[in-house]
């Protein structure tokens, strides 16, 4: 789970990091002697720390003894631009979308080498994704994670393309030629669809969310049954209609973030255009 | 905004805390120096230790130069079983609420003193609401709030009502003996009712959300425009209408959580009624 725990530092700070990266979305409850070992401390520090960030609302001890991550933390955390900030910037826009495809509507950031979901509207007859907001996925089998790569850095794409990258299912792309192909064709057609790269039965669409600066900051995606699949294709939606809806809603969430390109009138002679 | 300030520990552990406390709804982006200042801090300690919380994705460094709140952070928090846990489980219903209701719904947990939203949707044509999620708002003038103190400990519930109440609009209550009331009434009739309480334009109907234990965790509700305030009612709904569905989908969330009074069938008769 943890991006740095092979950089850890010996310093309290590091300690305290230490401690948070014990829990996941996997270890939610955690006693204080796994914390312990999870975080490789003594329990004497851990007890101490573990107590600092009870005190503070880091963490919650519930009546079963166990610590969990505590709603203060989740509070400060809510201030981030990237998740909160952005998500709620995005919502009116979201919800317009999960209006007119009543499907999984969905937010991405890039962090690293994966993608973080910031926000997820599931409609309740809609195809169950594996996705949960403030978890991560790898960058290569999503909509969104092509979006996000095919608009990274340089440095970023050859690093990601040269690992070896997972494979979900049989139609999962892990081929770095064939995967160069794919975000190639994301920036010039500006929407990425994964058809049943993680899950037979979903196929997502994704198109890019520009900041200020105009350089991509999110994606957006709509995820329905897949028709490879004998999926219904969102109850009878065809998933290529899906596209103009969905880089409308990233083109509206991008001008309401203060993209130039999204609030020029002439973006609709540059739409689907790789940017300079 | 912090609640603890008070008490900050001079650990290495409250320092960090208090670097965490000087971001706020208000204060998004700060520079060093800034943080240096609001956390009470030596500017050599403070650039220490926002290094320390920028590498580990803490807080991040925008290109202006000021520091925010990181992605990391959030992702953390998402695990607070208050936050994105709770969220996650009362989606689907929420949904359905939002789909039935077309107006804000809103699902708080109360933390000391206060209202903390863990999640809002909004119809884009719905009342404005003042809240955010994340955001903190006192007790007494908001249904959700209502319903939290009128299920807290009796020592919370003493102690707020000692308090000197602030007042939003003519219509807030502040009186301690026309509160005890209002409570006795909320748990009653297992629902609240706010007419212009914060808002003059805004009433909201909430009702309470039991976890595991049977205890009230959460409280959900709906926001419409207020029909004192000439408005029309949510598009023409009356307020009053809106509280079997409220209470409905309360419950439907409680028995998410599996609380026991939500799974049983004699709840029937006891809706409404306080717990004893």
């Amino acid at each position: 789970m943890s991006s740095s725990g092979g950089r850890r530092a010996p310093s309290v700070t590091g300690r305290v990091f230490s401690i948070l990266e014990a829990f996941d979305g996997d270890h939610r409850a955690l006693s204080l002697t796994e914390i312990a070992r999870a975080a490789d401390l003594p329990v004497s520090t851990a007890h101490r720390l573990v107590g600092e960030l009870a005190a503070w609302g880091a963490l919650e001890r519930g009546a079963d003894g166990a610590y969990r991550v505590g709603l203060r933390l989740w509070e400060v955390g809510s201030l981030a631009p990237r998740s909160v900030g952005l998500r709620e910037r995005a919502m009116p826009i979201l919800e317009d979308l999960y209006e007119a495809v009543r499907q999984n509507v969905q937010l991405a950031v890039r962090d690293g080498h994966e993608v973080v979901y910031v926000e997820r509207l599931a409609h309740p007859d809609a195809v169950r994704l594996f996705s949960r907001v403030g978890g991560r996925w790898p960058l290569h089998p999503t909509a969104v994670g092509q979006v996000l790569l095919a608009h990274a850095p340089a440095a970023v794409q050859e690093s990601v393309l040269a690992e070896r990258l997972p494979s979900f299912t049989p139609r999962t792309v892990t081929d770095p030629v064939a995967l160069r192909r794919i975000l190639a064709a994301v920036r010039r057609d500006g929407v990425a669809v994964c058809d049943g790269m993680i899950d037979l039965a979903a196929l997502s669409v994704a198109a890019p969310v520009r900041g200020e600066d105009d350089s991509v900051i999110a994606a957006l995606s709509v995820v329905v049954p897949s028709p490879s699949d004998g999926g219904s294709g969102g109850g009878g939606i065809e998933p290529r209609t899906l596209v103009p809806a969905v880089r409308a809603a990233a083109r509206g969430i991008s001008r309401a973030l203060g993209a130039p390109t999204a609030a020029r009138s002439d973006a609709v002679t540059r739409r689907g255009g790789t940017r300079p």
